[in-house]
């Protein structure tokens, strides 16, 4: 176990009809007049929206608005809403959605506390040093969907127009007030949207469970029960999505996933995300649909650098590989998890996600490493890379 | 799963040397001048007193000082201490010890922001509503032993003097602000004070886990890795005391087993707790051991009231049970709970703890139920609890 620190400040309110309170929490962590930030419409017309705006208005906080986040959110809808916030002096950004509505507010919450700079601190992969964030306004969620974790998270992810380079600033600036969980808003999901969430919050736990650092056994059982409980209650969730229980387990799930309760203590490796922003980015592809597709290959890549860890992945969170060699067990591992992964209907291969092998160089490029290595568990270069995506399309 | 409010504020700083740090820290959560608090001349003899005051001073934080905290804190400890703090007009409690130390530091500092008054807020045991805690100064926490989890809990015990009644306070404002937690500096502790420590928080965890609401499997699991990590590191560190990676696992896991993180979304049980906290009132003895005894006989008791979560427990923590009946598990799983403990060289019965059967009529007045239960897995009245304590004594 390495030295750590880790703060995880947040509030949670969760469970049925919580969205209410969100008025009250505003004004508890301080906020006077928020910028209300939401994706389509879909969270209009649910009345999700109105009664967030009901509830802002009992509780006196004025607000402004601005909806129309799209996945992978885009730096020009950062730009609007950061001279949104400040033309109005809003002193509180409100997240009603799901990542792409939380790392959009985030952003705007840095612009606004910077005199409207906020895309420096948007400089790298999640695994490099970035500049640190000087100042952000307060955030606060109402979470509409179990995938990111970026609820309680100390990430924000941008598309950067027009470059179209997906990256990331990080802090513990950035970690929202609060976050309102009520698991019914997620029932109406389409199936796809709920298995990218699941393959999103497992992902964020492969990203930390396969380390090189050892004597790490206390957060390696928590990650192993994180993505076991993921597997077993995205069963339920993908077989009933009225699955009230479920929906909880897997909501809860996805914030521990990636509050860095299953990352103190040791090297993290997000190399996966790193190939695959560039997959988002470039093709506008779901995350989670892109991850399905990434880690796999990224698993089978590098699992020799580590067979022992890949045998216990596969024989803790999987029940696979028992009794025979390790070697063989890393494998099965693999082999279950994209297995689970194709239950849930994603896709694991370029073809089915909409990739294409002639841009692989572009895709290798546009990830910039500059001489640099990406991952802890295994550091790759640019020709490693570009061998991953070779197996993507494979 | 029921609906549920956590927060968990406080910050950790994790490893080898943190104590450093805290002056620092004491600065950046709002502290000017500090009570510091401590327990015996071990820790002045050992340095770290010494090394805490230089961080002090270093951060420019002033401090006036109380030594002498006992295990089961005292009030007429607290007294003086909220006396200094008063006088000396202190905007921090600074506690350099474990839980008893901790617990006393809370009680401080609700006296010292009530002007004076912080008895009547320890009314009861933890599973009765408790009048709010209007205000108390900020708490931080140098950790010396992995057990009680004060440094992160909601929770303060003290001894109520002349009455000498264990009773608690709680509140998420007696949260501390930020804990530093050296592993290095728990390898000196005698071998009984860590047993305790690991029966303490292990039953942290059984007051959580049993419980009588149904969809809960991810805290369920959560919680399953955390008591088998207590048991698999536990073993380590009472084998080789200097293992330093064992007490790194075992210090985070005793924080984790009381912030709640278990005990989310689900009705907590806390009979075990009511029950001891008379032992260690009437007989002076450590919590852990008295725990020790108290939890395997009321595990016998009251494991008919949900016996397949009982088998459940022997099952995924203790690996015993088998291919057999859950009533045939559950008694295994209660058989290798107390070889686990026989093992850390904890009393098992009233006779090895030095408590007396005559006594019993006293204990169970002074848990002083009123009519009212204890307990959530099965609601315990005074002839429950009465035939618990004659099973500790068999």
């Amino acid at each position: 176990m390495t030295d750590f620190e880790f703060w995880s400040p947040t509030y949670f309110a969760f469970g049925k009809g919580k969205e209410t309170c969100t008025g009250e929490l505003v004004r508890r962590f301080g906020g006077h007049k928020a910028l209300l930030h939401y994706g389509g419409e879909s969270a209009v017309r649910s009345g999700l929206i109105g009664r967030v705006k009901e509830s802002l208005s009992s509780a006196d906080v004025e607000f402004v608005e601005l909806g129309g986040v799209k996945p992978n959110p885009r730096s020009s809808l950062v730009e609007e809403g950061v001279r949104l916030a400040l033309g109005n002096k809003v002193d509180f950004v409100l997240a009603v959605g799901g990542g792409s509505v939380i790392d959009s507010s985030k952003a705007i919450a840095i612009g606004a506390a910077n005199g409207g700079e906020w895309r420096k601190f948007y400089v790298g992969r999640e695994v490099k040093v970035r500049p640190a964030i000087p100042a952000a306004l307060s955030v606060g969620v109402v979470l509409t969907i179990a995938a990111a974790g970026s609820e309680a998270s100390t990430n924000s992810v941008v598309n950067l127009e027009p470059e179209n380079l997906k990256r990331a600033a990080g802090g513990n600036i950035l970690r929202p007030k609060f976050a309102v969980m009520n698991p019914e808003l997620t029932t109406t999901l389409p199936p796809f949207q709920t298995a990218c969430g699941l393959a999103d919050m497992f992902a964020h736990i492969c990203e930390r469970y396969f380390t090189p650092t050892k004597d790490v056994e206390l957060t390696d059982a928590l990650c192993e029960a994180l993505m076991r409980t993921i597997v077993s209650e995205g069963a339920k969730v993908m077989a009933n999505p009225d699955d009230y229980q479920a929906r909880a387990s897997i909501m809860w799930a996805g914030t521990l996933a990636h509050n860095d309760l299953c990352g103190v203590g040791r090297v993290q490796d997000w190399a996966s995300h790193g190939i695959e922003h560039e997959l988002s980015a470039l093709y506008d592809c779901a995350h989670g649909a892109g991850l399905a597709v990434v880690m796999p290959a990224w698993m089978t890549y590098v699992h020799k650098s580590d067979t022992a860890r890949f045998a216990r992945f596969a024989r803790n969170v999987f029940g696979v590989g028992l009794g025979v060699s390790d070697e063989d067990a890393a494998l099965e591992g693999i082999a279950a998890f994209r297995a689970w992964l194709k239950s849930l209907g994603l896709p694991l291969t370029f073809a089915e996600l909409g990739a294409k092998k002639e841009d692989i160089p572009i895709l290798v490029k546009t990830l910039n490493l500059n001489g640099n290595t990406l991952g802890g568990i295994m550091p790759l270069n640019e020709a490693d890379v570009e061998a991953i995506y070779n197996l993507c399309n494979a």
